[in-house]
């Protein structure tokens, strides 16, 4: 039922046209205005002794000084702001059954920081906070499926991490249920078909990064059946199922275990809090905390109205980045077998020093030629020629955190020069060994895990 | 080669008693004092301003103030010491083959908080600061054995936990590595067969905590193969090869990783640094840092003085408990194979706020008591009939930081009547599920490995 699920485009409950134009008019009927406020302006956040921003409730999340000394890398000491949610959010989707097809139940929802303000997300959305009523609001709309979730209804349930060089430690339990009740469908809410969902995600910034990190831990081939017409996947969808059953792979997993022990061992990473007012490279102005050369990014405040058959209207702080960045994935097959190129990758915030991470993750723009090197293989990505790209879009970061945040997504297919040795914290993996990973918490990073998501496994265009 | 050596007791390199003799010999040989000492006599090591202690080259460990606040658990927030150690260290066994039998290359070390000044322990045991010679010392034996080591020498490599009520997120690699060579092997080694390990530590604090990490991560059934003798194996050995190999689970892998995301998603852990001087419970005197009423444990500056053929002399701090612990696994058959009573348990220091523990793992006497209620099944281990013990003997923590702390180490089977349904932090696992846990990082903690590494799979007594 995944894989027709996946397979299913068209005569499904909505067409895709349908869903277009529903966040097409979901946008039209909202207004959205995120207008800069000084951080004294900021209703309900207070800057404390250190620099911190944080909400008066002691909830949510605060904007904090951190300072990092690690041995890997070209800097070795830096000091910056970073987000701080010491508490684990559900990122749930419901789903069910309809004519031997699953659907999955999925939110227009705004975020002040989104590019196009609708964005497709999961059912649910809920911190800790949320949930538990700090601020008063309503409980969240299908909350009570995912806490009162039964072991059999559960298809997926993880603890996966955000993005390491802006969260401090932060993860989310990315879970997806399917339920039999019939249930009411809300306005904001549409069923949708797995191959819908990846087929929106070819569009900019249509389908939210937490819908995508939640897809990303659906490992297809749990879900192949002798009834499941294959015949539709395309010869590259067929080699990336391929890719995740078989055994034939570049290094075991053992070898990838203790590859990943060497360099955890190797590299030193240490985060201290530091006072944001003693940042030598900071400064916090009236309205915004940043760098002084003005580079990576900076936390502004906001106020949000957002006007559609109501109004509401609240302040907060948002993380601005000065740039894009390029998350690319370079596949190549060896042994006849589809490889990822995977980067073992230090990120200040990271739960576990490292994490595997795309072939390339960086700035784009001249941010990353600090040290005067380019990372590795970032020219062969962008200018790699159009037929060797499976996939490029352009994918935004949660709108709820980040201010218009958006990266170049891309997954490319390597030719036959490119080499297989590889640079010390790079290796090959199967699609299989990397679902492996995936299961267990703090292995994959968020990046790689939004590419994953677009993996179609079949090409209809 | 392995199940050769885990079966090879007798007709070896070293007898039983040649290994027990060596032990005794050495310890005859030397002689070991540890002299309380003010910590303004402590050489090398200061109290800082906020009363931690530190070593002068700012290397090795230190001792600093923590406040903890959770939901888990009694008691919802509490300030304590801890020991502060970040980098991962080397536990290191060197192998090599003799005669189609594994042998394990095993160190004669005296640690100063071990209760047998000397005790079994891996071939290389070394910090980062102690391989990367901070304090000016001989190169660790061994050591360019397992820095170098090629992926085909390598049995096992895992990044794993240290004791998470005392260590803050420390973590050690546990290596196996197996050689060719012929290398020289110093008076202080000897090698042995797993089988030899595994019945010394039918002994009370003869094989070391490092070893019986590293020696957890060995998960017999990968090595089984048809020309070995299973026939030396008892009924309960073999019940318990069953269950590293079956898929008959009381839970499936997924339903448990879906029981460690809820109770971890549940459950808050925030350590913040704190000031050991502003902490109400605990008072920092001339030679120990105690909580007033005494409780737990306390903070001892030590001089120790080693005297065998040479004179070696040092000072430090070193943890001393008030009092014993308890540790066991309670198993019992389901469906016909043998399922593990596992704990999820939340520890101040642990990485990710839970870790898979023992069935019981609590102080003695009367400090579990603070709440009014026992921990469960504690008295049902303490009152089980001894034909239930199928392991019983004390074993140290590692004597580098605990002065003569032991625990005892049980596991016992339960009878028919003991309830399969179980509390929420609680599930049943096979000893197979239990070591696909543990190859990833951080899933069972150190007093679970400790319990694994006594299954002897057979019984000779």
């Amino acid at each position: 039922m995944l894989i027709k699920s996946l397979l299913a485009i068209n005569n499904t409950i909505n067409s895709l046209e349908d869903i277009k134009n529903w966040i097409e008019y979901r946008n039209r009927c909202v207004q959205v205005c995120v207008d800069r406020t000084s951080f004294l302006s900021l209703a309900n956040w207070c800057i404390d002794e250190n620099g911190s921003l944080r909400h008066i409730s002691g909830h949510f999340f605060s904007i904090e000084g951190i300072k990092v000394r690690t041995d890997y890398g070209a800097v070795s000491c830096w000091t910056q702001p970073i987000i701080n949610q010491p508490e684990i959010g559900f990122l749930g989707i419901l789903t069910k059954e309809f004519d031997g097809v699953l659907y999955f139940l999925m939110q227009a929802k705004i975020e002040p920081g989104n590019i196009n303000c609708v964005q497709i997300s999961p059912t649910l959305q809920a911190t800790k906070s949320n949930y538990r009523q700090v601020h008063h609001g309503k409980q969240p709309r299908y909350l009570e499926y995912f806490v009162n979730a039964l072991p059999e209804q559960i298809l997926l349930d993880q603890l996966q991490s955000e993005q390491g060089s802006r969260f401090l430690r932060k993860r989310n339990r990315n879970i997806i249920i399917k339920i039999k009740d019939d249930i009411e469908i809300n306005d904001d809410f549409r069923w949708m078909t797995l191959g819908q969902i990846k087929e929106l995600m070819r569009y900019n910034n249509l389908v939210n990064m937490d819908t995508r990190t939640v897809l990303s831990g659906l490992n297809i081939s749990n879900y192949i059946s002798p009834v499941d017409d294959m015949t539709k996947m395309s010869p590259l969808g067929a080699g990336l199922i391929l890719s995740t059953v078989t055994n034939h792979c570049y290094r075991s997993m053992e070898e990838h275990l203790s590859w990943l022990s060497t360099l955890k061992s190797k590299y030193d990473l240490l985060v201290d809090k530091f006072s944001i007012k003693d940042m030598e490279d900071w400064q916090i102005l009236s309205d915004e905390i940043v760098r002084k050369d003005e580079q990576y990014f900076k936390v502004i405040g906001v106020k949000v109205t957002i006007s559609s058959r109501e109004v509401t209207s609240w302040c907060q702080p948002l993380i601005q980045p000065m740039q894009q960045g390029l998350c690319a994935f370079i596949i190549k097959k060896i042994y006849g077998v589809y490889h990822f190129l995977v980067q073992a990758k230090l990120e200040c915030g990271n739960f576990d020093v490292m994490e595997l991470a795309p072939s390339v993750q960086c700035l784009t723009g001249n941010i990353y030629l600090t040290d005067g090197m380019k990372p590795p293989f970032v020219d062969y990505v962008l200018n790699i020629p159009s037929e060797r790209i499976v996939y490029d879009a352009l994918q935004s970061e949660e709108g709820g955190r980040f201010f218009k945040e958006q990266n170049r997504n891309m997954i490319i297919e390597a030719d036959d020069a490119f080499p297989i040795e590889l640079p010390e914290c790079y290796t090959w993996m199967t699609l299989g060994q990397m679902y492996k990973f995936l299961v267990f918490n703090n292995y994959l990073n968020i990046q790689s895990r939004s590419l994953i998501s677009a993996l179609k496994y079949s090409e209809w265009v």
